[in-house]
Parts: structure tokens; C-alpha cells; sequence
């Protein structure tokens, strides 16, 4: 068993309201960046486990997300390749 | 002007208490995910921006992080290269 370190993105869906981002946008144009467009607001997870390879470990990843870490009705997500940690 | 998207990463600085990775490793655990080790959960923005070229923009989003989108004294923040959106 090795440690594998995979970090995972999740962001709103597209076409979905978020609120959080346009909350963000309208704070920076208060604070006079007023060439801002658009924000979105997501997260970063990072996840530090055993497996016995790469794959398993990005497997076990994708399976965490689809179960706990992201929504699966209104978010995605995007998992990095895996590397030792 | 030209629009540029730019990706930002805020995580939370090494060697703080970092209480919500803590709760997400929990509970993946308890939910079979025994071989995680450790979980830092982070800030994924997405900032579409107007600018006159990528470090232009790349630079406003760094004094948006400062002023807003980072907390300097708990989080790091990360910006990755500016893309045309």
C-alpha cells in the first residue's frame, strides 16, 4: 500500500443559479473591480489515502464524490490524477 | 479589452487546525472509506474578468484574493494562468 495525494474539483453545474458566486461578484464590484463578469464558487477538496496504485486510489476518490463530497444534482466534479504523497 | 478566465485555489495554510477536512475525513471513514488518511478542504473560484492581456488580469485577480476572496492570516491562495474566456 502507498499513500496517494488527489485533489478534486467541484463546481457548481452550468445553467444552475449560484448564488454564492453572484454574491462574490457584486462584493468585488463594490470593492471597485468593476471589469469582473462572472465568479463561480466551488471547492477544493484534497484527498490524502492508502491504495495499491494510482487508479485504485482515483477510483476510491471518484466513488467518495459521488457519495459524500459533491452533489450529484446540482454539482460536478473533477477528480486530478493521482500522485504519491 | 479582452475576457480571461482565471482559477483560483485557496486552501487552508499548512499547520492550522483545519476542522471541516477533518469532519469530511470522519465521516467518509465511518461511511467505509478506511484508508483515507487525511482531507484539506479548500476554495475553488472561477473570476471572469475583463483585462488588456493575461498578467493584467492574472495580477487583479491576485489583489482580489488580498481584498476578498482569501482570508491572508488562515488560507494560501494559488492562481493559476489566465485563459481567454
Amino acid at each position: 500500500m502507498s499513500k496517494f495525494r488527489i485533489a478534486v474539483h467541484i463546481t457548481p453545474r452550468k445553467g444552475l443559479l449560484d448564488p454564492q458566486g453572484n454574491a462574490v461578484r457584486d462584493a468585488l464590484r463594490t470593492l471597485g473591480f468593476n471589469s469582473v463578469k462572472d465568479v463561480h464558487v466551488g471547492r477544493y477538496i484534497i484527498v490524502e489515502t492508502d491504495a495499491y496504485d494510482a487508479l485504485t486510489a482515483e477510483d476510491a476518490v471518484s466513488d467518495m464524490c459521488a457519495k459524500l463530497l459533491a452533489n450529484p444534482v446540482t454539482e460536478d466534479f473533477e477528480i486530478e490524477s493521482a500522485v504519491p504523497a
